[in-house]
């Protein structure tokens, strides 16, 4: 099993991270990144197709070398018809794409299919060094947590685990998209801070002005980064406080900003706290981590599962600690 | 196997419910029901040894004569060391109470001790048909959940899964004892209500007095009962939406007032669904349930973990359905 290789692909909105994997160790070795084809169904699987040939082609295979293939995608997944749907960032509705047949002509291999906040909750476990019980706040432009739990994901009986965004938290907040009001996501997403604090482009770019302004000492921005940071504190509390999970970690676009978000959550969790001794028993402060810069969770995830299908059951992520 | 018995003791703050269960087949041979010693440590002991002597003999077996004991507590329970401490409603503070080393000496068999509201989701599981996936919503005098996720009780890194009740939802709500602000528990709980509609003797009284009233037209009764049942329904829709389970079974004290609650929760999550597709989609008003009444959720989900120690390792409820 050391020789076999998987491949992992994690699918975004803008553009696809794909890694080649040793399937018995877990070494990467390639790395490929281009756009994702995104409008319609097609596209994405001749953008997805191509990222697998160009991954086999840096990983020195031939396109069918693959020993099983990951995929994460931002939609609703089928995973026993291999097909996606209502992947808004990727102009996929209603009608399934099936990107498991796809994938699986080219590579001759078997392909798991996963959605993308999912596989990255595992990626970060792989990441951060096989803690297997964690979930994984993903604050891009919208909110979601990905949920890792005694080493296995959470689906939930409608696939909607971990779909905290659209829970209110404030019935005077502003109106959500999804037609509540106070929804955290309308309050804490990357769309709601470059709604609060509009510059350059897209949210990553919002919440790195922020975070500057606020650290310079504008008082506007310290209010809207204290205001952000408590809704964040929130989610992760909201996290606590359901699943308990051993580690919760920050990821997606926003967290990408850097690690003065994670100072300002935890700054926020230890005020939270000092409210209450109910919050300062759970010490959450201490169990809040960033996505190390630079890894690929996502993709590593989908690495994770393809190397989970070929060794068969059992925990996905072993667990590690009192969990 | 199909010989052997085992016991299931639900401790509660002012009663204790027992039953003697066929650990082959699950069928309940006896029934026992009286006051809990509550003050300190030692009356916990001696009324929980007494209960388990008084169940043995209705059973008609000698004390000794069970084949392995489960017991639910309302406190933070240490499974290793086989201690409670911090059960507020039976007067047991920090300091550890030896529950299985007692128990154990007494029956001469191993004993499984665990948070009563844990049981309770493992009791409504083997009430209600199988269903090893399902969340127990309890509202009593606090508020708070049991998990049990694909037929394994969810404890938590820290024990504190299902601690919901101390979630803020309404930064202007009453002020919560656990220090913070509009906290579930202060708003939906059996506490909550009575406070706002005292009538009776604690908070099954005050919820059936509420229920009768709203039912009879009283203005001042229905609006206070649609805002209890509106934060019932976030209630539901919170653990809808993080851990997604197949079922949501409403227990306790305040559930125990009957149907009409049932009907202003489901009336409360339609509304949600009417208001966002995003609710709509995950079908909320269907996936509610009452404990059937006059059934001991609490002692049956103990005894339940006794037959499931015996069986030894698996999921504690067999999963049906999509989950």
């Amino acid at each position: 099993m050391a020789d076999r290789i998987v491949a992992g692909l994690d699918v975004g909105g803008t553009k696809t991270l794909a890694v080649a994997v040793v399937a018995g160790t877990g070494a990467v070795v390639a790395t490929v990144r281009r756009p994702t084809g995104t409008g319609n169904g097609d596209r994405l699987l001749q953008s997805t197709g191509e990222v697998l040939g160009e991954l086999a082609t840096a990983a020195g295979l031939s396109p069918d070398g693959f020993a099983a293939v990951g995929v994460g995608v931002p939609g609703l997944v089928d995973r026993s018809a291999g097909t996606v749907r209502h992947a808004v960032n990727l102009g996929v509705g209603a009608d399934p794409v099936a990107l498991v047949a796809h994938l699986g002509r080219l590579a001759s291999a078997p392909v798991v299919l996963e959605n993308d906040v999912n596989l990255a909750a595992v990626g970060a476990a792989v990441a951060l060094g096989c803690h297997g019980d964690l979930a994984y706040l993903s604050v891009g432009t919208g909110l979601a947590a990905g949920l890792l739990l005694d080493g296995r994901i959470r689906r939930g009986a409608h696939g909607a685990a971990g779909e905290i965004g659209h829970l209110p938290v404030d019935p005077n907040g502003p109106l959500c998209e999804c037609g509540q009001r106070g929804c955290l996501e309308a309050l804490a997403s990357g769309a709601a801070i470059a709604a609060r604090w509009p510059s350059g482009d897209g949210e990553a770019a919002a919440t790195t002005a922020l975070l500057a302004a606020a650290a310079a000492g504008d008082p506007a921005a310290v209010a809207v980064l204290d205001e952000v940071a408590g809704h964040l504190a929130g989610a992760v509390a909201l996290l606590a406080q359901t699943v308990d999970p051993e580690l919760i970690v920050l990821g997606g676009g926003v967290a990408e900003a850097g690690t003065g978000l994670l100072d300002a959550l935890r700054s926020a969790l230890r005020q939270r706290a000092a409210r209450s001794p109910v919050l300062a028993a759970i010490a959450l402060a201490d169990r809040v981590a960033l996505v190390p810069a630079g890894i690929p969770a996502g993709a590593l995830g989908a690495a994770a599962v393809a190397r989970h299908h070929l060794r068969g059951e059992g925990a996905l992520v072993p667990v590690v600690g009192p969990a």
